[in-house]
């Protein structure tokens, strides 16, 4: 039997990515000050990253309008890594004068994908990273390349996995530090997830690798035992299950940041985080967003959570055991 | 790295709940025609045993008042199981009556969820069931025995494996031909699944064991992969994801059949299930019922179903290319 089912304290290191990828995707603005208290939660809860927003433009995603803010005013935890989106060079700048600790790119592995979405070939999205990771080098400040559509494309279907592993090669040689494979819209299954983690940790050693996971076909927590099983012990998840999936109404987007802790623990497994405190958290988004949350671990909460017997339960052992006599 | 995620074409045999475990939950009653019309479906899906119904009072569960009818004109498709809940001996008489080819019993291993469901102590239940258990010898019809709260007791909390264990010895040396191992609300977790899993598939094998995970808190895939893992290879899984958790409201219930079929097809097991019937069959539940059902499969299609480019994509890529010159 595989020894994967048992973590015997292997760490896990947990990215936060519900106050990126979750909070922009929200039709209303939560207001800076509750941001940053959700920062400093999570920050407290023992998270290793936090994506703490994205330095896009105000008038692109107005949800996260208040980025420098929210960056500048967190409460910065020794230990905690504070990354951003950063889509271009004027974001970057915008980044590393609010003391962003990381710099988090984004392109798709995927043609069609990288142009309907970032309105540029892949081609002119690596050059336009390669400029921000020569500033991000010059600065001093750390860079991870989020590469999406890494286990298939919802316009083109599977992308061939060496054109996955070419750009983790570019990537890897200009020097980044970090590289996130992302199942952006849930197609990953476990032994895809398998094969190209383990061989994107052999070939690139000095490269963190992250793997971001959705659960759109409800494989999410499966993709991320198959991804510690071939060597990753670090994973992107959103508080609540924040982020849905544009091309799925309805269906799940993000693994949530609790229920992949809660079974993570469950399995021995160490991810430094405080659950009772992630759980708080969650459980005070509905205030901030103004509707439920997917977390299943928010509605049922964890297994050890009990329940009251019904209210004539007395009353019907009574009736039982009278019967037995 | 282990050999779960590739599964070689390892045969495993789904078990249909839905249409039991599902429908006796929902407040409408669904129509008797459109009942058999749904097992015709399953039975032509390729599932490998369907519980049909329930012989319980109409009066308790009204939902499967039409038991004998539905099992009576259902049709039989060589090689599938049509098995039904029994709760006592008009029930088994009933089921027998109407050609049922499996009884399937039910008692809790734990006294308080068995007192509070079945208004029994567990020994009265082992005493009914017993009698249950002579009868459909008599008449020559195998029976299952599933054993709820086995991963825990939503109001006890963990129960001890022995107890467990225990149970399974008695139904054993009773002849019984099959026992469901049952995650009732969703507590059990991966390494707690293999040990139980495991052991019993070694203590009694003569006994066909199956496995019946609830999603309440997002570990059932990882569960049955777990189950797998420790030699199983029979489980529950109920269509369209039917069937909530009475403990913990807007929570997910049963494993989704559609979910757990395309993720192991994807993982290289043999169901023998056509998941494009499976998927038809479970699309058609909305209408069934008169509400949304929590399947992401439902939601999302297949992990390669792709989605179209949106409308004004040439001219994104015309723009795009026209920048790069």
């Amino acid at each position: 039997m595989s020894s994967i089912w048992n973590g015997h304290g292997t760490r896990i290191r947990m990215c936060e990515v519900g106050t990126r990828d979750g909070l922009q995707m929200e039709p209303c603005f939560v207001p800076t000050e509750d941001k940053i208290a959700l920062v400093n939660a999570l920050s407290h809860a023992g998270l290793a990253k936090i994506e703490v927003t994205s330095f896009t433009s105000p008038t692109a995603i107005p949800a996260l309008r208040d980025a420098e803010i929210v960056m500048r005013e967190i409460e910065r935890v020794p230990g905690v890594v504070y990354t951003a989106l950063v889509p271009n060079m004027r974001g970057a700048e915008r980044a590393i004068d609010a003391r962003t600790d990381e710099l988090n790119l984004v392109m798709s592995v995927s043609e069609t994908h990288n142009i309907a979405n970032l309105r540029m070939t892949r081609e002119q999205s690596f050059a336009s990273l390669s400029q921000v990771i020569a500033l991000a080098h010059q600065a001093g400040v750390p860079v991870n390349v989020s590469l999406s559509c890494v286990f298939g494309c919802p316009m083109e279907g599977d992308v061939a996995e060496s054109e996955v592993f070419a750009f983790a090669q570019r990537f890897a040689e200009l020097g980044v530090q970090g590289i996130t494979l992302c199942d952006t819209t849930g197609m990953a299954f476990p032994p895809q997830v398998a094969r190209i983690t383990s061989h994107a940790i052999k070939c690139w050693p000095a490269v963190q690798f992250t793997l971001h996971f959705h659960n759109t076909r409800g494989m999410g927590l499966s993709n991320v035992l198959a991804a510690i099983d071939a060597g990753a012990r670090q994973f992107d998840a959103s508080l609540g299950g924040l982020g849905g999936c544009p091309y799925a109404p309805g269906a799940s987007g993000n693994v949530c940041s609790e229920e992949v802790v809660h079974a993570l623990e469950c399995m021995g497994y160490d991810t430094g985080v405080d659950l009772n405190a992630l759980v708080d958290a969650a459980r005070r988004l509905p205030d901030l967003i103004g509707h439920e949350v997917p977390s299943q671990i928010v509605k049922a909460g964890r297994r050890l959570d009990t329940h009251p017997v019904p209210a004539d339960f007395d009353a019907i052992r009574e009736r039982a055991l009278a019967r037995a006599t």
